[in-house]
């Protein structure tokens, strides 16, 4: 490692709507070798979420902190341990941590988690067995509570969250519902997912195929993209409704403030529950989820879906494709 | 009762905006004798609740059908029975129910509740004992659950729920804000009431004051009145906060959309949830929250002020106190 260039992506600038390129500063310096109790990591797939779009905003009132200018972009990541000073990793460990968008990371072992690559393909730690994954599970089972029968409506549903949360209500015996972008993606979701239909936000009007495919209103809605898609879901909540609010891409590159539910009483009308969720307050029971959603990967139950894309110095490119919707499935970054 | 002339306002035209006095047609019949099985109630006084100004719009996504054009204005109201053809019912009871904006109504006995002049003034049961107490008492304790310690904020503060909503916070150990118009219902909630802190939202920055007397942030909102206000608590919110959407009197004479909250992510940042509340759900478990209401009432715990206007001619210009904030407590018309 001793000649290894870490290439860096930097934050330089804090965006103003959609991120341009000159928000980031890509460096390069020496690798060095890890400092006392340090691992040294060589990233090899970087995870590209939503959620990075958020935490570039100098914002008070969020759940994590902003990334400080000229930082190194946090991002999700699984590498492999390329050398040690802390007795709990070897070399050749191969763990997931935000590790930054960058080609080597240093860790005192803090948020630091061992993955077996035997157990499954790699990119799937940063998707299905990663946090958008656990963020699925704990949201539509803990929040949501969908029974047996009742009507499971998801925005984003092609993407990492949506396509498990349909699956998973699927699992449990509930009509299931996507919404995306794009014929190919809702093709997808009913012919290879398994999803009872799914609206094409671009081409049709969300309101009325929510009429036809939600003839008893609905029940569970996980909501990642707010906007005109929210408010047109809160037009057809059945009674005692639960909302779980996980994000809002379609608000996150606003330069205008964001568009709150005008329709919002209909959780009065119905006697409904809007409730936000975080992943990381399920964090103990991480295990847990993902030892289930393995054995329903296993068994074919749960597909998955990524979409690689190779080389770190396409990560700005990459990244966009988040809020294009370019993407289909699981959007990952091959770095090494 | 021959030659009893029955007044009623009825429903002339669906308002836009405020309502004017040409929505209302005031008419006038003779009283007649009850059918068979009906009995017949002279209205004593009619309760005039912000709600009302919803059952006025052709919606179809409410909790209650709209009053059709020239029906009789719908109201709750306590009366005595006049006349009776219903063996559950006797000339000299006092009863209440949806009687109508009129001298006397015709009633199956369905909906129709006896009470008892003897244990409380008959306004009390328009008020704390009826519909707004009842609507105060589960959402606050059923939907909000107050712990001791918690900031309880509370808006429409000095109106018939909001009163309520903060006593019984107090009651359960808790910090209570209230927020309210002017400087005499500002001095009404903390010198009579015993709230700990109010907000004149007319003369006051509602964020800013929220910051100071919240310290810790807000671990129940019970929302009377949306808009602003509601926005500026969201910002305002502790984790895992529980807002009760129970009304949103600031939205409901608007001939512009309704105005959703841009704040509504902080649900997520807050792991915060947002439910509604509609009080008829709850009626199985009215004579339990009256009740311990009455406990609290004559051990002075429980505070109570009616605002009485006289006489139904009145109604017009009384209804409208409800939403220029004109009234002090649960407004009350006296009919007989």
């Amino acid at each position: 490692m001793s000649n290894a260039i870490n290439r860096q992506f930097k934050l330089a600038a804090r965006p103003a709507g959609a991120v341009k390129a000159t928000d980031w500063n890509r460096t390069e310096e020496a690798v060095r070798a890890p400092a006392e109790g340090e691992v040294q990591i060589q990233n090899l797939y970087l995870s590209l979420d939503p959620a990075m779009r958020g935490w570039m905003n100098e914002s008070k009132a969020s759940y994590i902190p902003p990334v400080g200018i000229n930082e190194v972009m946090r991002a999700i990541a699984v590498g492999k341990v390329t050398a040690s000073n802390n007795p709990k990793f070897a070399v050749g460990d191969h763990v997931t941590g935000l590790l930054g968008v960058q080609d080597f990371a240093y860790s005192s072992g803090q948020g630091l988690t061992k993955i077996d690559p035997k157990l499954a393909p790699l990119p799937l730690y940063l998707g299905t067995l990663g946090m958008p994954g656990l963020t699925a599970y704990f949201g539509l089972l803990e929040v949501g509570q969908p029974k047996a029968g009742d009507t499971v409506v998801v925005s984003g549903a092609a993407g990492a969250v949506g396509s498990v949360v349909g699956q998973i209500a699927k699992i449990k015996g509930a009509r299931v519902v996507g919404i995306a972008g794009g014929a190919d993606k809702c093709r997808y979701l009913v012919e290879e997912l398994g999803f009872d239909a799914a609206i094409d936000y671009k081409t049709e009007n969300v309101a009325e195929a929510l009429k036809t495919h939600c003839p008893d209103g609905v029940n569970v809605y996980f909501d990642n993209v707010g906007g005109d898609i929210l408010d047109a879901v809160l037009t057809r909540l059945a009674r005692g409704a639960r909302i779980v609010i996980c994000g809002a891409i379609s608000q996150y590159n606003n330069t205008t403030p964001v568009k709150g539910p005008a329709n919002y009483l209909s959780l009065l009308v119905q006697r409904a529950t809007m409730t936000g969720i975080v992943v990381s307050d399920y964090y103990d029971r991480a295990a847990e989820a993902a030892m289930v959603m393995a054995g329903w990967i296993q068994s074919g139950k749960l597909k998955t879906r990524e979409d690689i894309v190779d080389g770190l110095d396409n990560f700005p490119k990459a990244f966009d494709m988040l809020f294009t919707g370019a993407n289909n499935g699981k959007l990952v970054l091959k770095v090494a």
